[in-house]
């Protein structure tokens, strides 16, 4: 176990390093404002797919602790990520990362014909691929904040336990798909098993491409290297294939534009890694054992 | 309060009324098998869009607390619905309800275009419905559990409140798609006004067309017609436009077609409104704290 001592840091209210870069690109008016917050791993999902989806966007931070009334506009839980969609006249708005992210992958169908998720002709990969996000929202991230907001030593334990196994189960989500699409999709040649892995994303060998999976577990299993390691002493799992695809992941160029430097999250997230009262509303769901707002 | 004495009612394992009927249709061999339960609305709400969609199926009743070996190899946590794709070399299985009715929506966009959704040229009109689902899932559903679940009386007025407030939310959210799609959308006279409603279900007036929020919330506003109103005394909310949307719902040809009799979810149910120890793996999830599984 790792023991840390409570120091009262403040959480960031602006991005750092590349994603601070990014957010600057990110200032004239667009279509769509995204609200954001720089240390918030659901806002990070949907940014990265701004960023992949090659969506034009502008980047608006916010400060989630003290709802401003813009934000509650947008997002009437006042949580972010929001969008505010100023081609609508009165102009309008969505909240909900995975209602979001659905959004802007029709924006893209209809637009450019970038995607995060395998062609329309293959309805059982796309399924597979849902499967996988079902288990990222369902099981991994309230695992990531049980773990984190767990104080003694045996709930340390057995919540990093249950981390572990997440992240296992969906290794073995991936594994099946790469399995039962690519290798025995009836592909038989190179060609042919290039275009079956088409919007699986960084897991299955030789594809460079952000698929869904990559943009919804991506902001936690990277917060799990940075945070959960630092409060923790977790270590992710390890084996070739899946530090493969996490350094893939970490170093995709979409992915590290919406990333800000490691103190940023260390320091944004002592609050959970203390449970302190009131830290979020979803440090508050986790702890009364209702499910994520 | 309502007080009734638990009797040790068993829970049905096999439809009745309406649902028999059409479970009857669907004993021939297809490429599809649905792995059901008569008294599930996991499985209500994926059966009535495979008769909305009209894809074909095979219905197979199991018994989910039994467990059987067919069913966990089409859902490992021996979870309905499953589906089990036999046209595939070997064959290969689908389970989780949201994931499993995204596939069948792409099965049927990609054979005969029957659909639940908006189509993909109005992508705001898709995502004000998956703001609903998404509040089905995460709200209603749960709600319903815990309210049935609750024993004492003031946990059964606050979940019951709880229940309440949540289908308030939904009609919020429903009122907001028409009034953003159909009324301020742009739409001039009725013909637009009708082209804007696609997909946006029963609660739109005059539309007379299965939506994704009418299969998602359904067949919980069934069971709490039958089943909380039984055990619990409860009264769906008022109101003529609501009134009018469950009547067209509970109406509607191929919901009927997959409902079974009151009494099988009467019945069926007694287990959850006593809280019965390891009733289901449902049930135990609510009473941890956990989310559903």
């Amino acid at each position: 176990m790792v023991s840390k001592t409570y120091t009262g840091k403040a959480y960031h209210i602006e991005c750092t390093g590349q994603a601070l870069e990014t957010a600057q690109k990110h200032t004239q008016d667009q279509d769509i404002t995204l609200f954001g917050s720089c240390f918030c791993p659901f806002v990070q999902r949907v940014w990265t797919s701004f960023e992949y989806l090659q969506i034009p966007y502008k980047y608006y931070e916010v400060d989630p602790y003290k709802k401003p009334k813009d934000l509650l506009e947008v997002s009437p839980k006042g949580l972010v990520p929001g969008l505010k969609l100023n081609n609508f006249n009165p102009p309008t708005a969505l909240n909900e990362s995975t209602v979001i992210l659905e959004y802007i992958l029709d924006l893209a169908a209809s637009s450019n014909g970038r995607s995060l998720l395998p062609p329309s002709t293959n309805p059982y990969a796309r399924a597979l691929v849902r499967l996988q996000s079902d288990h990222v929202n369902r099981s991994l991230v309230p695992a990531f904040y049980r773990y984190l907001q767990a104080q003694d030593e045996e709930a340390q334990i057995n919540t990093g336990k249950e981390f572990h196994e997440s992240i296992e189960k969906l290794v073995e989500l991936l594994e099946r798909t790469e399995r039962e699409v690519v290798q025995t999709g009836g592909a038989s040649g190179q060609g042919e098993k290039q275009a079956l892995a088409i919007g699986l994303g960084l897991w299955v060998d030789g594809n460079e491409d952000l698929g869904l999976v990559d943009v919804m577990a991506g902001p936690w299993l990277y917060r799990a290297k940075s945070v959960l390691t630092y409060y923790r002493g977790f270590e992710l799992p390890h084996g070739k294939k899946f530090e493969t695809w996490l350094n893939k992941l970490f170093n995709h160029p979409d992915f590290k534009k919406t990333c800000s430097t490691e103190d940023l999250y260390v320091d944004s997230y002592e609050r959970y890694a203390f449970n302190r009262p009131n830290t979020s509303q979803v440090a508050n769901a986790v702890n009364s054992g209702r499910g994520l707002p």
